[in-house]
């Protein structure tokens, strides 16, 4: 009975049919049982990235036209975030993968997009990345024939080891302004390095990818540097932004899911609280109240944003830029929220444990080593900016890297 | 772009057409010319509760079978926080004409809703409210026809003064429970006192009404306390809590839209700020980050919340306790994230606006005081329990005078 | 067993005879008596300031030598917090008495400080002041005595009205900087308006002063707008942010002090909590936990911040700069806790009380207006700011008009 | 020109030898080459503890008639905060250190306390302690000489490996209550177990004790359960909580020194933020001054304590139990400020330094993580409540396994 648009957030009992196949489900089953393990080795998870692949879950995205799925964003982002709830780091990786096939889709010209969509179904491809557009180390040539030669390296390319296929960015002399194109990972010359190894978020490969004079073909060049993108193509930015937003949405459900199970299980009454069960302590009750409204706060502020991008997105061509603007600060605004969930819920999660799920075996702090990692693209005090100054005068944020 | 179902706040500008007819536009302004001085002279507002009459607004929910707009709750509520932003005390007053006419609707018989909704229609009745459950002083005793005679006082009656009619409830001795009816209020006997003095809402009229074996009808009894309340009926409870979240929502948004406005017009940048124009103030932008932030998740959530209970007010009678509880738990979720908002916007309206915005003329206090009084009707404490013992076992909330 | 140098708070029973002296319990406890009703009237406080002066308050900080009290500034502090507990705008206007003495004591040569301070010990004088430095209306014309003539306004004048003398500060377009000299209120060209009227702090008459060609002479004037003050004279400004800081600490003190006097005589234990007691509430209790940990941080602060002062203060004339400045950023991060602490509490208070508590006449809400007024003299942001360039890099903040 | 007694936080720069000696100096740097690496591998810090004792500080606490330092507790705490801000591990073990030489200080008769206060510092001993209270799975049997024997397990057992004796508590079955004794670590039947693995606080060899008939001397026996303690033996609970303030004091302080260097070397403007240099950034500024307010407090409030402390701890054998309980009060009132900052700093160390901060081999997460795993030895709501009680109703804290 609550609107089916706005679901109720999952108190362990209510993650049902409505939201969820039950190949999901039991994907998710799966990934949960090894996730505290996963956690402590990082590395590459192969045989989970099958998983997800097996589940049918590649192509949620491509459009039904190359034989996808063509789900709208609000189920897309209803995914990602079920598989966040028990391991961030692959709904980070899956997210991504559809953040790949956006680009294809509104940065691609019609032959690309048939290759590279239709392909993607076709050939099962995990997608890697290699856009961060921060780190200009890597350079591109352009070549005679309309392609260019990669040389150098590039950090934070989630994704690529174990890739089929990458989108890259590089740094182009010649105009100042970065190419974006697409590489199979088995281009020679191409070397994706081992080298990712952070506190949290520790199965994203998002390590560096290194390039010696890699050979990218003219139709492999999605979009040259001299181009102004139209507002349709800016969506892909909020597309990667309310990926992270659900990531850090799914966080939060999964430390209060965590902790619901764990005090259901194992916690006894404080001896000075005067009561039989620890169910019926009125600070605990209070701190499963407070972890709740937050996640609630962030599923709700996640929806309207996700609506808000499906609505755009249908637009299609005809996309304002002031249209386009308003999903980004409705973006921005569930971003702030799920950023302070995640992390509250996750840090909270142990009050409402106590002393004994501090054992490094379960990994009970996970959720915060991920939700911090994750919450650190790029600084939440930027964007409550971008907030303020629509609050204050009107002005909508605009077209970034972030937003 | 939006979701019209979850509109954005305003920021002043884009509270449009969309939202609010042109007559409720007009009723808005007029509303908030005398808003302050109307705060600090408090009283009662026979004016301006007749141009909300002739905006056509008293029969917003009377359903279409008996002439009323039969508008859906998502409307009523947005109206009433259209109102609440410039003027609570007065939205507070419309929003309880809902709730009366509610009353009426689920707890009355065919006769008297035909009796009471139309009459509603055709003779633009204001109700007012003598129910307060916590005050048990005033006392039913039953008389041989089936009627009862009132005797004692009651407290916290908003809307009675100026009102046409009232619903009334009464202990009854014989049964150690309420009874619940409908009295007209020039009704011999009845003494509507003007003794509500608050430091807040200072018009909403609601102070005590005293009864002196004041007659009551057997056909204006609405429900015997022998009775137990259909799941439907008890939806009564929740509209009046979502009245009150919505009035929240508006004091917060209307806080901003003063803050926006006056820091527009008036603030100069701080001597140590670097900054030319206060708008570019990082601190002050944040701070408008920070306050919007605080509305929008309020409104996300009031705005879920709306939704919920118009599904469960369409199921009717076959709405199950269990569907209800639901709806419970989502109204007690959103009056959470309001009450905070409410009191956090109208607080930091001044940090915002700075010194020479505490001139006593401006009444800028008035929205921290509406938001204070109003805020405490039930204990927050105890609706953030309720939320907890649902996320830690899943128990929904029971019926309550309050939930 | 306290350090008594850090008292702890009074949760109303514990302040006693080793804080405050019989003298100023017996003034404490009749300017609370009427307080509630002064915040209503507003206006001028003639009987109460007489009261204080019947006290021997004014001459609490005049030095020794000149007949004064010679209290170190630990003592002057406890004694304006003990009155702010209960009337935080009469605590203002003492506050500023003292302020103005130790403007003579550090701006004036030895023969002013001889004619100003032991004037004030043998004439009783209340002082006033006219220097709010980001007013510059008022202006100075150097005259051929070495004196000045007075032409303008002065805005946020405390304690003019009612006083014998008031210290000024003028701009001098010949230099373009302030002036600042001593004159006697009564002197001919001088009005004091009687236009103060904010929505707190009510009673600390801090309308405007109007001047028409009035006469300094030679000998009053203080500081001449070229020389460049020693860092012993900037400790004035210290003095003066650290009288705002004990006043709203002292605001926190009252309102808890007030909360727990209404619960412990009024409030009866909510329907749903469970305990028979108000006493024995759960989250009652931990409202007064967390309203008693924000003063007590508060305070800890503020007397680690009056510690650091006397010590300057004894230092003279030897005194460095970096000293001066490491004073600033301990009285800035008391300011920011005593700041935080009084609207936090002021607010809480009703969440304990409950609805009742918002009758107009018991004006609970003063608490929380007169903090609101009196927190506006310059961005808590700006002073968060100078703390984090400390944590930073280590930069101690400059002397400015406000640290 | 602070008050020596509340020495302002540190920034980096001003921990110099007002506070440290130059051989604690020394310790804390080579302590600090080696902390994230030991807080990867965990396990025992053999090398780290004889440093510890070379430095001379295991007999800090001793008092002078044994031949230790005698020192005062306010510099026994400093100095576990100086060691805190880089390695709260190893501060924990020789907060424990000095935890269990009061206790043998407060519970032992003369010849204890001669035999091991001396011992301790003739022998170099560090003491480890099996006294978890609410673990009562140790069994003392009473044997006919006065001694007993000891069965069973303790968890939680910090500091016992390594160490050369250690207090221990047991189950007596037949008085229903609790032993307190002294043992050797070597003696046969005391097997200490390598099974500490938790998520932060991980050099502590906090794991389990076995015991199989172990033999305890009548003279070993420190206090018998029948003996009501007298308020000077329950300091030591007050000792044992103002340890842990303290580690999370220097938890906060450390994060926030990690912070300023990792920020001052690092980390350059955010690319929208309009700034050359970080150090300039508002929000950057901003949150530097947010983490050191949270220190700033924590450190005032600790000093406070251990001002009171120190004060009780001077009255010996007259210290009333009213006295000891106001010790309790404001210790109390300093562990909640000292959690709360502890975790609020380490979470935003990362915020000041974004996402290259978050390398593993870096480790700044431990921070977090050591604060999170040790403010959960008793749960801060229940301290809440024992403050708001007091602040209610005057009642004071009773002597209780925490407080």
């Amino acid at each position: 009975m609550n609107d089916p648009r706005i679901p109720a957030p999952s108190a362990g009992q209510d993650l049902g049919a409505a939201q969820t196949t039950q190949d999901l489900r039991a994907l998710i089953d799966r990934l949960q049982q090894t996730a505290a393990a996963r956690d402590r080795a990082g590395g590459h998870a192969a045989q989970e990235k099958q998983w997800i692949a097996d589940a049918g879950l590649l192509t949620l995205a491509v459009p039904r036209e190359f034989g996808g799925a063509g789900a709208r964003w609000l189920d897309v982002y209803e995914t990602i975030r079920a598989i966040a709830r028990v391991d961030s780091a692959l709904a980070h990786l899956l997210g991504f993968q559809y953040l790949q096939i956006v680009s294809i889709d509104v940065w691609g010209n019609d032959a690309q997009r048939e290759r590279y969509l239709r392909g993607t179904v076709e050939g099962r491809w995990w997608w890697g990345n290699a856009v961060n557009p921060l780190d200009a180390r890597l350079v591109a040539s352009a070549t005679d024939d309309g392609g260019y030669l990669l040389d150098g390296v590039k950090g934070f390319c989630s994704g690529t080891r174990g890739s089929q296929m990458m989108t890259v960015s590089a740094h182009d002399p010649a105009t100042g302004k970065p190419i974006f194109a697409v590489v199979p990972t088995a281009r020679a010359g191409i070397v994706v390095n081992e080298d990712w190894n952070p506190i949290g978020q520790r199965q994203t490969d998002s390590g560096s990818v290194s390039f010696a004079r890699v050979k990218v073909e003219a139709q492999e060049v999605l979009h040259r540097s001299e181009t102004a993108p139209a507002p349709r193509a800016t969506l892909r930015t909020l597309v990667s932004q309310l990926v992270l937003t659900n990531l850090f949405v799914g966080i939060a459900e999964g430390a209060l899911e965590e902790a619901r199970r764990y005090v259901t299980q194992h916690v006894r009454p404080w001896i000075n609280s005067g009561v039989e069960h620890a169910r019926d302590d009125p600070y605990l009750l209070q701190r499963f109240g407070e972890m709740r409204l937050k996640a609630v706060g962030a599923q709700a502020l996640a929806t309207r944003a996700a609506l808000a991008l499906d609505d755009a997105w249908s637009k299609g061509h005809t996309l304002t830029a002031d249209e386009r603007a308003h999903v980004a600060l409705v973006v921005s605004e569930a971003k702030i929220y799920a950023h302070r969930a995640a992390l509250d819920v996750s840090e909270s999660l142990f009050d409402a444990c106590g002393a004994r799920a501090t054992g490094a075996p379960l990994a009970l702090d996970r959720f915060w080593r991920n939700a911090r990692v994750h919450t650190l693209h790029d600084p939440l005090d930027y964007r409550v900016r971008d907030v303020g100054r629509y609050a204050l005068d009107g002005t909508l944020p605009d077209v970034s890297l972030y937003t």
